[in-house]
């Protein structure tokens, strides 16, 4: 806890609670989501997505978010945030209490009408009157674009169309702009274009960046979008996590393995490694398999060695 | 063959069949190790490492290492690189016809008791009189050092230590400088301090980084070197090997994900990817199980999804 008090402007979202577990095919109860989060808190997350106000129907990894919310209640030193794609997500928000809401459209009409039914642009126009609404009730929101640095359907995104798309949800009130690299097709020449552009046109914004290690290039994109000054990531402990819309999209970038690309470069990230391997650990073995990240099994041959 | 006559400065040198294959408890035949060379021809690696003049009491793998390099025979466009480390590793090189050699010493003392039974001074010395003897023999020489970005036994590594012994090496003939992180310690900070010390220190010299992707920072040190000048990368197809001497030590660099990591920017590597899959196709079926490479999975999703 003394390390996350001297906490500096990095900030790492740990989305493994919905990112990462709405498509796995085993539910876990409430009970084993709070045990996560509080495994999360205690090795210094300072903000955790904890599920999404969807369709129940659609996705019933996510069908217990309110229920979590509500028991969660109040955290301090955590920032709870979760997902809301419509009005109705809004209530449910409102209803238990979050203060942070994430929202998220595609920048590609291709995978937006595959994904949400509808066209860029009117996911775009449908998502800027959400954050006015939320802000209207007093939230803090965070506006996303997937697929910002390429598609699987369309191929090149345009900067000029992300950019543009940028300002209206800044404009709206979003104080957040997340650049979501959805499948893995973004390399660090395309992130230090697009991250240069956005903060030069919106310099008041805080830039997020949710990265994919489709092709093995999350870490380097991460690393060269903090040269960039990108100061806040989305990351998945474990490395847990996809996208069940997207052909080819896998594994967000672990988050023991990103506090470890900091930590090693004496970035502080608030976190602590070996607490947050035990989140590692309850994920594996509830999940009855090896995730993804690299510095669960650099540990474990450590102690198999030094034990 | 038409794109690697183009090619740029950028080299990657395919290792699969020495560091990858040397610590697979599966033996190749040398007809099947023939197969994998002209395979990695084909999609255009002009430099492969195809064994190592070792103890095949030792490193049984490489015991046909002398046999192999005689039928493979002159190649075009292709350097046939081999490991020596010792006089009697000379001999057997230059009986076959190899024309360059590569050498290693570890910088770390520890790392250099544990692996080759002697201090790194002694070691470092015995290679200096080795590149001597080859350089007088005709031979173009690559000299390495091992664990020169941090030691799992000993910790850091002193820059000025690796600067005074790659000196050394370029003094005594060595033509390449390699730099090996030999148990993925390199952060894309210390890739960047070491490389710029070094290039400033011998800039004449060719400058290689042999990379593992232990904690998962393979392809972001990869990417910081290029971005510090480096043009010469160690890679094995599929992300094969490792170090059997060195806990905690996995992965080299995937060829078909650096492949993808410089092409995806616009930068000529001379290889073709598709050509190149087939590589990892035969290894995966050869050794009868999943490399760490991701773009293997990625192709193949994608045809899966389109075939």
């Amino acid at each position: 806890m003394q390390k996350s008090q001297q906490m500096p402007g990095l900030l790492l979202e740990d989305e493994s609670l919905r990112d990462g577990l709405q498509i796995e095919s085993q539910l876990l109860s409430t009970e084993q989501k709070i045990e996560l989060f509080n495994m999360l808190c205690r090795a210094g997350v300072s903000r955790i997505q904890v599920g999404s106000f969807v369709n129940p129907k659609v996705v019933p990894q996510m069908a217990d978010t309110d229920e979590l919310i509500r028991r969660l209640g109040q955290q301090s030193g955590t920032v709870i945030s979760a997902l809301i794609l419509n009005g109705k997500g809004l209530d449910r928000a409102l209803a238990c209490g979050v203060g942070h809401v994430s929202m998220s459209v595609s920048i590609s009409d291709s995978h937006s009408r595959k994904n949400a039914g509808r066209s860029a642009a009117e996911a775009l126009a449908a998502m800027v009157e959400l954050i006015v609404a939320a802000k209207a009730r007093g939230l803090s929101v965070r506006a996303g674009l997937q697929s910002a640095f390429g598609c699987v359907y369309q191929g090149e995104i345009s900067e000029d169309a992300v950019l543009a798309a940028a300002e209206q949800m800044a404009e709206a009130g979003a104080t957040e702009i997340n650049l979501a690299d959805s499948t893995g097709m973004a390399t660090p020449a395309t992130i230090r274009s697009l991250v240069r552009r956005v903060a030069a046109l919106l310099p008041e914004v805080r830039l997020s960046l949710h990265l994919h290690d489709t092709r093995g290039l999350g870490l380097a994109n991460m690393y060269c979008g903090y040269e960039e000054g990108v100061r806040t990531f989305d990351v998945c402990a474990g490395g847990l996590g996809g996208c069940p819309f997207i052909r080819g999209a896998a594994g967000n970038i672990p988050t023991e393995d990103a506090v470890n690309l900091f930590e090693s470069m004496g970035i502080a990230t608030g976190i602590s490694l070996d607490r947050l391997l035990e989140a590692v650990t309850f994920l594996e073995t509830v999940l009855h398999r090896q995730l993804p990240g690299k510095m669960k099994r650099v540990m474990d041959h450590r102690q198999a060695c030094t034990g």
